[in-house]
């Protein structure tokens, strides 16, 4: 796996996590977990991922409350090359300033964004399809890496994808569109032409900000003000910035003016959105077997199928159930069904609202 | 409730409630454990029935290593009617030590031997069993009471109980018998000639000790040697007694001579077995709810029913299971359901093998 010159790896590390409670916490969110078995955290996992092709040219970009726990997990990570949000402010901020530092600081730059808290487990392919979008991105493209959809999934926006591009090794976007409801997504799935939109955008970081400046010009000189004028300016300006995803403020508008390539993704891609699809990564063959994502010698079981994490180091005894889902913290407990994954964030809400902020 | 001259409350504390783990451990058996949310163990709770009736005539038979934690407990008993057996030899030689005890401390004495962890909830259709049973014992019957079978049950041994016996408050038992198949427990149910032997007796010690003396004369010369021998001859004899229970040295071969009487008994009693049973005792309206045994601050539940005992002091998330048993201590977790309750004592032989003794 050879490095892309001028290849820079933007990975914002943001999101709660909630459906994963209690594994996951505002204090602790999913990004900063082990949840593969594999030893390194999806951070981790995602810097180990795209180091080979960025050779350490990595930009992290996170909330402040989180900055200290990133620094302990990326000791190789320099302090300018972690940038700690003052508050939350939406992707279109985080990703927006992470370009005006890089136009900045390498004017041949080529950065490529992706989330801390994915699973890709196919790294060579991965390298593959970034440096074709690197490729695209140098000819002035706003590029996307569309994965190749496995089922009929309403959790996630699409990709219409359309012609091959001329001269370079992606297709033109046609549209993106919104979660959509099982019909229509089994429609896309079957069409062939639409892909998951995992969020991934590769770009020059110039393009990206001009992009931006034709919709919103304030929010690209601000951006650009921040990373010339440093701690006084993000201080000042920061909390001034819209609250935006940058699908909304610039992949949206682009593709509309048929600005925005796709390199279709072939790899595995998991966003681990809650114990469902945790269980599902763990166990592809779906097994019928107790999965234990930590240590097993902690687990008695009789008869029981499911997920259970044993992350306080008690011992667990399950018996008699299936699809179950035990997830043991220290200090919190989790017990529910794969089918009802997605309810654990009432919980949180609940919880939230019963005043038990240290638990969420 | 007024008390029974010369009645003596015997409490044999012993028994492990494996199928209680983890709530029950070697450590802290079932009987030091607050089973019904009163605010009292099931033990303490044993002494608050005795004790209007026996005045403080109490005297409490157990482990030598739960003597301590049984003295925390019951602070008014006296260090002398606290017995600490060295090794654990059964219910005869318990018993029949509380008796020889007795006989020196008090001739006149009626003695009534109730386990330490039954849940009885009528305190005074209690107290009535008992002094018609004293009355029976007082003209020299061995009386036991016999529980009103609410449905067949398989886990309990039952009475035949015989003809009213003419001047006492109690019938004539014909035969005790062990544990019977659902068909056969179903006749004795029907028939309404059986009661439940809930292993409860009223008599003279003297009485019993004689009974003793005509299957084993040892067994009960020894008894009185240490009684009357003290800590040296506890020392020295108690190791070489019989292991053997009550009903088979004692209450058979009394009954099949005839010298058995038994008081109906009307009144709820719960052996407290497993955590299905529990769950009865908890919610005997079977009301569709998720029970809660301790602190119900601490649960979290959406569509959930069964049993949750939180007691680690954690914050517990129910959602979506029925019938689900979760048993939350600071270092063990228990989740199954109450159809599997009684597997739970194959939990407690596995971790034994596995060399886990700490928690078992």
């Amino acid at each position: 796996m050879t490095s892309v010159a001028n290849f820079w790896a933007v990975i914002p590390a943001g999101g709660a996590g909630t459906r994963l409670w209690p594994l996951s916490r505002a204090g602790a969110p999913k990004f900063l977990h082990d949840l593969t078995g594999s030893g390194r955290s999806l951070l981790q996992a995602t810097v180990d991922r795209l180091d080979p092709i960025a050779e350490g040219r990595v930009l992290v970009v996170t909330g402040a409350n989180h900055r200290d726990a990133v620094a302990v997990q990326l000791p190789d990570l320099s302090d300018e090359h972690l940038i700690a949000e003052p508050s939350p402010r939406d992707s279109m901020a985080a990703i927006g300033l992470a370009a005006a530092l890089l136009e900045r600081e390498d004017p041949d730059a080529v950065m490529g964004s992706f989330a801390a808290d994915h699973v890709i487990l196919d790294d060579e392919a991965f390298a593959a399809c970034v440096r074709d979008a690197v490729a695209a991105a140098a000819e002035g493209w706003l590029v996307t890496l569309g994965i190749t959809p496995t089922h009929p999934a309403t959790g996630f926006g699409y990709i219409h994808v359309g012609a091959p591009i001329d001269g370079v090794p992606a297709h033109h976007v046609l549209e993106f569109v919104e979660k959509p409801s099982v019909s229509v997504a089994t429609q896309y799935v079957e069409s062939g032409s639409y892909s998951w939109n995992a969020g991934m955008f590769v770009v020059k970081p110039t393009v990206l900000l001009d992009l931006l400046a034709e919709s919103d010009p304030d929010f690209a000189a601000d951006l650009r003000s921040i990373a010339q004028g440093g701690a006084d300016a993000m201080a000042e300006i920061w909390p001034t910035l819209p609250k935006i995803a940058l699908d909304h403020a610039v992949a949206e508008p682009a593709a509309a003016a048929g600005r925005v390539a796709v390199v279709p993704a072939g790899f595995d891609w998991e966003d681990v959105g809650d114990f469902a699809s945790l269980g599902d990564l763990l166990d592809p063959a779906d097994s019928g077997a107790l999965t234990v994502l930590g240590d097993e010698s902690l687990i008695q079981q009789s008869q029981a199928s499911g997920l259970v994490i044993p992350a306080s180091g008690r011992v667990i005894a399950v018996i008699g159930l299936d699809d179950i889902v035990v997830v043991d913290t220290p200090d919190a407990l989790l017990v529910t069904t794969r089918e009802r994954a997605q309810d654990v964030k009432a919980i949180v809400a609940a919880l939230r609202e019963a005043g038990r902020t240290d638990l969420v």
